[in-house]
């Protein structure tokens, strides 16, 4: 082993000098598709190369293809965080190299995975009836959903979603054959329960904070009419479900706990290395009967439950450990500290923007997503964003509101200060003034 | 990052430690269901803990319900190794956290992806007309196959998989919709192409190394039938797979090129940690037709292709970084030495199974994996088993041919050496002696 702690050592001052030298690094990749490939050999190596040949690698070849996720001045999509302790809780799993597929082949994850869903579960206030696993992401556990939903009702073949859900129900419906149906949304972007149309639907799925600005679809109305419809509710809260942990933002999610399935992903704002969605749901046994091949007289009520029998994948990582490493490590307290300091400051920016001549908010804000426009054509925001992204100083990314061209900041990382705003927004000032 | 750094140096110990006693370590937990979950706090931590907590209760709560996939004595199922470069791969991809959904997102991530599988395309000698990704495990590359599969035959409902294929196809089936037919098979326990009845089909799985047995499908008949049927043909070589680039195994996959879509776990036998399976296709732009949103209109020739578009899950996490790894720090040469050692000692197992007065070997051995039982009752085979298995000192599992129980030893694991391989036949002896 001691070149493993040789190595290792390397590996992690690696890490370490990437964190503190990532602010300054171009945000968005400045390549051009088949730069970084052509700096590689394309046959692969014959004889072993030392470890250090992979770091130097990665930084002569790779790092100008890296998009920096990790940047406090990534602002585009939702922005995210590997955290310290959740990056070495990879190492960990990844040492250990547990692989879930019975509950015997790794106790410790199975149980590690049910205790620490189960922990955000009270974290975020959702009710004990629901218990979870975590998915690799919000796709498969959306299409695990639609999935069990199906074999609840497999004479129902449609999907309905909002005009402004993200396009996963779309990929499930495509996936398993399912004709999807777009409910029309009102002015503040929320699916119209009244147009809803359950009856027919399989499942039905609403979001709370949709991708594109962080709309809130009401869920109390839309669950009731599942209900008497008896159809299945999934609630994507992929981004925004973190904030529940923030008492004083839990009105936004009245209602979800009426839902069959939820989900939420660590991966996005709770310091989460990518991948960790969790998917909860309160009817788990409509989800082994849709995915378990184990036949039900083999059953027996001192048989643990493994959790293949409620995913696609037959084998799972020892994800539990890192999001046991990040509620540990961080805590309640802590956690929430941090939700409260990415919402201070996407309040901030809101209102530099509403200050700013020439310059409008576009939509509601109700976590820390802002979206935003100058008062100009579609084509001038465009060519800012390209602007401010051909920068490197800072990465927002966009959307279409109201068949208008709309930028959107993303406060998300654990890392990003006031300074860091400041700086996005004095670059899109100064490159609006340039066009 | 002082913190991260003094961390880091911890968990690097830790597993280095790790590794160094795991040999000595009870191999399959010796827990009962719910006993690791009872030893946590049933309610999340409020205030934030040192890493170094996590670390303890690593040791003294989670250790006992770790089976352990890492321990040289791990002969069940089929034996895996996370290698010490793929575990320091999985701290890098952690660090950078890089989310693959549009080529934009990470460049580095898509090609080197792009790359590493067409590296390890040529090392197991698949022609460049296979293109290919990484999936989380064979379950979701099947799926994915055959979702790709019924896009082009959307009339057909029927997957045919042979007796003795993994459970995954009946998985996909049932997920989809699909009606499952399991073809009989010969002696040798492969499918009988004579009795395939492709024409209905939409997709045929085939297997080269089957997981009870690791009996290998007739693939040069098989896919000339369904060539000649227009069915998709699907190779799941997700463990022998590997072997591939031993040139003197290469008979094994005979026909393997005619396939239109071959999985790989390079998880399983090649030395990568949990989780990275490679799928291979040729029928690329039917994979795209089905999964992709972007509709054709919006596409040119100078568009990358994005992963997201031919695979489930919108984001992907950095995991060629863990095969380049890998494949760099053993180099074609490293990896063969290692898989070649794997089939000396199996066949040495093998030989001594052979040579012992009530003993017998049941299955034709192909690559790492030898069956066997002694000359007794399933019962007493079954309880051998599990006396082998609370021991400790070796873990094996099970498979049923031709109805009858019988053992298995897979050899994959690095660090097994010709000791540990006859530790477990020392240990199957005296417990079958004191049956």
């Amino acid at each position: 082993m001691s070149s493993f702690r040789e190595d290792g050592a390397l590996a992690v001052d690696w890490v370490a000098s990437y964190l503190e030298r990532v602010r300054d690094l171009p945000v968005l990749s400045q390549v051009e598709p088949g730069e970084i490939r052509a700096g590689l050999p394309t046959t692969p190596p014959e004889a072993p190369e030392p470890f250090s040949a992979v770091l130097e690698d990665l930084d002569r070849v790779l790092m100008p293809g890296l998009t920096h996720w990790q940047s406090p001045r990534f602002f585009a999509y939702f922005a995210t965080t590997a955290s310290e302790p959740g990056v070495l809780a990879e190492l960990l799993i990844a040492g250990l190299n547990q692989v879930g597929i019975l509950w015997r082949t790794s106790p410790a994850l199975q149980e590690l995975e049910e205790l620490t869903v189960d922990w955000l579960r009270q974290l975020v206030g959702l009710p004990d009836t629901f218990s979870g696993h975590i998915e690799d992401t919000a796709s498969t556990g959306v299409l695990a959903s639609v999935i069990a939903a199906r074999s609840v009702n497999p004479d129902r073949n449609v999907l309905v979603v909002s005009e402004h859900a993200h396009s996963v129900g779309e990929k499930a419906a495509r996936l398993l054959g399912l004709e999807l149906r777009k409910v029309p949304t009102d002015d503040e972007f929320r699916m119209r329960p009244d147009l809803l149309g359950a009856e027919d639907a399989c499942a039905v799925i609403a979001t709370i904070g949709t991708t594109g600005m962080a709309s809130v679809d009401p869920v109390p109305e839309v669950a009731r009419r599942c209900a008497s419809a008896g159809t299945w509710l999934h609630v994507d809260a992929a981004y925004a479900g973190s904030a529940a942990i923030l008492p004083e933002l839990r009105h936004h999610f009245a209602g979800w706990e009426l839902a069959d399935s939820i989900g939420v992903n660590p991966h996005k704002w709770l310091g989460v290395p990518m991948d960790c969605s969790v998917l909860w749901t309160r009817r788990l046994d409509d989800f082994r009967n849709a995915f378990s091949l184990v036949p039900e007289f083999l059953r027996s009520p001192d048989d643990a439950l493994n959790l293949s029998e409620v995913s696609i994948p037959l084998g799972r990582r020892f994800r539990a450990l890192k999001l046991w490493a990040v509620l540990r490590c961080y805590g309640r307290v802590g956690l929430q500290e941090r939700l409260r300091e990415h919402l201070r400051l996407a309040e901030l920016f809101e209102s530099w923007v509403n200050g700013e001549p020439g310059w409008e908010v576009v939509a509601p804000r109700h976590v820390s997503l802002v979206c935003f426009r100058r008062e100009a054509s579609d084509e001038d925001n465009e060519r800012l964003l390209d602007r401010v992204n051909r920068s490197g100083e800072a990465f927002l990314s966009h959307t279409r509101l109201g068949n208008r061209f709309v930028l959107r900041l993303a406060v998300g990382n654990f890392r990003t200060t006031e300074d860091d705003v400041r700086l996005a927004w004095d670059v899109l000032r100064r490159e609006a003034a340039a066009i």
